[in-house]
C-alpha cells in the first residue's frame, strides 16, 4: 500500500517545512500507519471567506499532495461555520459574515483551484457546520473550559493587542477553540498550517487530548516569498502568480524569477524529493545545467498543473516568439500603468523607469534607441494613449526592456 | 396602584445598600412605572447548588420584598443552567455540576425558605435553563463578541487570579455573560445582589444594551456581620441565625446581638423605613424606648416571619422563663462541645471558660458557686456525660454563665 518505509516517508515530508511537531511522534504514526495498511488522516482548513488562490497559498495544498502521494488521506475542511458567523462584533471589517450560499459558492471556488494539484477522488472534503450546527450551549461551555484564558493570550496577535489595549472581544478567544474541536470531530493525525497557524494547530493538540483522543503531529509551512523575492506573495503587492493567472502569464511570470528563488519554489512547490533537488543544484552549481532550462522546466510545470502539457508547450512557445527570437530577455520587469490619453513619450520614458530624465529620454530618443511597441520612436514630442488591456514592450537602448501593462 | 411617589420609594430603596446604579436612572424608572401603572420588573438570581439560607442571604430577599411592598414585578431567578453544568475544568471543587433532579429539589429547598419572606402569589419563578437550553453555539459566540476579554478580566478574583498566574478556564469568562444574557431574557429594569455581585451586575447592563434593551439599574446590598459583629455571617464560623432554625434558637441568638448590631439588622432585615428607624434610634438615645424591649420586638419579628405570631410569643415565654425570671441575662455566651463521657467538672469549667485554672475551678466549687443544669454542684471530682443534644446552662458566681450544646 506505501511505497515508502515510514523513514523515507518522514524524510520526504519534512522538505520545506517550518515547524514539525514532532518528528519522534509522526515516526511512530507513520509506522502504525504502515504496519496496519491504514492512511492517517491530514486535516487542513480553509477559510471559505477568500478564495482566491495564488501560488502562495498552494505551499500548503503541495505539502497535501504530498501526503496523498505517499498515500495517505487528505481532509480538505471548510471552515464554513466560523465564516457564516464573521465578527459579530463588528470590529473585524475584514471578516464579513458569509450567508450560506456565499460560503457554498466560495467552496467550489476553492475546490475548482484546489482539485488542480489534489487527487479529488481521494479527498475527503467536510464542512465544520455540519459538526458545529448541532452543538448546544452547554457543550460549547464544555468546550471552552478545556483551556485557560492565560495560554490563549499567549498567542502573538492576543498578547500584543492585550498589552496595546486593543480590544479583543471574548468569541475571539472561542474560535481557535472551534477550530481545535474540528480535530476532535475528524479524529486528525496532522494538521497542516501556515506559520502564522502555528498556536491553532497547537490547541488543536490540547483539545483533542482533553476529549480522550491521541493528539495530532502538526507540521507549519513557510510563507512563499513573491516574485520580487523579498515580500511574502500577495494580490496587493503585485508579486503573485495566481491559481487561475493564464498560461501565458504563468509562464511569463515564472520565467522572471530570480535563479535563487526558483530553487525555493521547486522546494516549495513541486513534487521533486529532497534528493533530486540537490542533485539539481550541484548539476547548475557545476554548470552541467543551465538555469534558464530549469526555470523553464517549472513554468512548465506550474502550467501543466494549473492546465494541461498542451498549454505548457503553448506557452513556450509563445514566449520563445516574443522574447527569445528578438533578443529580449526572458526577465523583462513588468509595469503597471493606469488609463490615460495623450501622453508625451518623453515623459512616459521617465515615468516607467527607461530614463531618469525628460533630457536623457530625449537624447535617446534622437538617437533612435527607444523602440514602443516594436516601432522605433523617432519624434519626441509624440504622444501615446494607454487603454485598459494594453501590454507592450518598451526598449531603451540594447538592454533596457520594461514591459508595461494598462 | 402604588401607594408612594417615585421620590418616596427611591428613599426607601436606598436604605441598607451599598451600590446603587443609578439613582438618575431608577428615578426615571420609578416615575414611568408610576405614570404608566407599570410594575418594574426585579431580578435576582439565586445559585441552586447552595440552598441553605441563614438571615445573610435574606438581606437581598429582604430588599426583594421592599420592591414587591412597594408595588413592583419581583423575578426569582434559579440559575439552574450553570449549576447543571458546574465547573466542567473540574479545578472548582465546591462548585460540583448537579443533575436536573438535584436542582429541582434544591429550588424547593429555596422557595421554602425564600416564601417565608416574599409575596409566593406575585413572584415570578424563572430557570435560565428554560432560555439555554436551546441557545445554539452561533447564538453564544454572539453573545460572546459583546464583551472583552480585558474587561472581563477587570472583575477582581479574575485580575487577582491572572495576576497570580493561577489558570482562568476560558468558560469561566462565559458565566458573567450568560448571567447577562438572563436579564436579557427576562427584560429586567433592575437587578439586585450582594457586593460581590457587582460587576456580574454590571455586564448585564451592557448586554442589555448590546441587544437593544433599555439598561437595567442595579442594586447591591451589603453583606451581614454576624452574631460577633465583627465578621460575615458564615455556617463555617457558627455565628449565624439559620431560616431555618428552630423559634426558640432565632429568638435566643437575636436577644444575643449588641445593641449597636441590633440597629443594623433592623435596617438590612425588617421592613422598617428609614424614618421609623431614625425616629427609634432617637428615642432610643433619649432613654424612652430600652434597647431589650426593642431586641424582643426584633426576635419577635424574625420569628413571626419564619414561623408565626404564635410562635414568637412562645419563644419568648420560653426565654423568659430560662433567663429573665431566674436572673440569667439575655446574652449569655453559647458554647459548642463534642459528645464526652466522664469528663471531670473541673477540667469541664476551665474548658468552657468559666475558670481559668483547674484550682480556680477547685475553689469555686468548694465555694458552692459552681451551679449546672439549675443544680448546685459540691463534689469538685464529680463527672459529668456530655451527649449529643443536650443542651444546659453553667452558672459560677452570680454573673457568670456559658450556655452549652453538645
Amino acid at each position: 500500500m506505501f511505497k515508502m518505509s515510514p523513514e523515507e516517508q518522514l524524510h520526504e515530508l519534512k522538505k520545506g517545512t517550518v515547524d514539525f511537531i514532532s518528528e519522534v511522534e509522526l515516526l511512530s504514526k507513520l509506522k502504525d500507519s504502515y504496519k496496519n495498511k491504514k492512511p492517517l488522516r491530514i486535516k487542513a482548513g480553509f477559510d471559505p471567506s477568500r478564495p482566491d488562490l495564488h501560488l502562495g497559498h498552494t505551499v500548503l495544498i503541495n505539502k497535501l499532495r504530498q501526503f496523498q502521494i505517499l498515500g495517505h488521506q487528505v481532509i480538505f475542511l471548510i471552515g464554513d461555520f466560523t465564516a457564516m458567523i464573521g465578527d459579530p462584533s463588528g470590529r473585524n471589517q475584514t471578516r464579513p459574515a458569509l450567508t450560506t450560499e456565499e460560503c457554498v459558492e466560495n467552496a467550489k471556488t476553492y475546490a475548482r483551484q484546489v482539485f488542480k494539484i489534489l487527487d479529488k477522488e481521494r479527498t475527503e472534503v467536510a464542512y465544520n457546520s455540519s459538526w458545529f450546527k448541532n452543538f448546544s450551549a452547554v457543550e460549547f461551555i464544555k468546550l471552552s473550559s478545556h483551556y485557560t484564558v492565560a495560554r490563549m493570550l499567549e498567542r502573538d496577535d492576543f498578547s500584543k493587542r492585550y498589552k496595546d489595549q486593543t480590544p479583543i472581544s471574548i468569541h475571539e478567544l472561542l474560535y481557535p477553540l472551534v477550530q481545535g474541536y474540528d480535530s476532535v470531530a475528524l479524529k486528525s493525525d496532522v494538521e497542516l498550517g501556515g506559520t502564522d497557524q502555528r498556536f491553532n494547530l497547537l490547541v488543536g493538540r490540547e483539545i483533542q487530548k482533553s476529549y480522550g483522543l491521541p493528539q495530532q503531529c502538526i507540521i507549519t509551512s513557510p510563507i512563499l516569498e513573491g516574485l520580487d523575492g523579498v515580500q511574502k506573495m500577495s494580490k496587493s503587492l503585485n508579486n503573485y502568480i495566481a491559481v487561475e493567472d493564464t498560461p501565458k502569464d504563468m509562464f511569463g511570470k515564472t520565467m522572471r524569477l530570480s535563479d535563487e528563488l526558483m530553487i525555493r519554489y521547486y522546494e516549495l512547490l513541486t513534487d521533486m524529493t529532497t534528493s533530486d533537488l540537490a542533485a539539481l543544484q550541484v548539476d547548475i552549481s557545476a554548470g552541467k545545467k543551465h538555469p534558464r532550462d530549469i526555470k523553464v522546466a517549472l513554468a512548465k510545470t506550474f502550467v501543466t498543473r494549473f492546465y494541461s502539457s498542451h498549454d505548457a508547450e503553448k506557452a513556450e512557445d509563445e514566449f520563445n516568439r516574443i522574447f527569445v527570437n528578438k533578443g529580449i530577455p526572458d526577465n523583462v520587469p513588468e509595469i503597471k500603468c493606469g488609463a490615460e490619453t495623450g501622453v508625451g513619450v518623453v515623459q512616459f520614458l521617465v515615468k516607467i523607469g527607461l530614463a531618469t530624465s525628460n533630457a536623457e529620454a530625449r537624447r535617446a530618443i534622437e538617437g533612435m534607441a527607444v523602440e514602443l511597441k516594436g516601432q522605433k520612436v523617432s519624434d519626441w514630442k509624440m504622444t501615446i494613449d494607454l487603454k485598459i488591456g494594453d501590454e507592450f514592450l518598451v526598449r531603451s537602448g540594447k538592454k533596457k526592456f520594461i514591459k508595461v501593462k494598462v
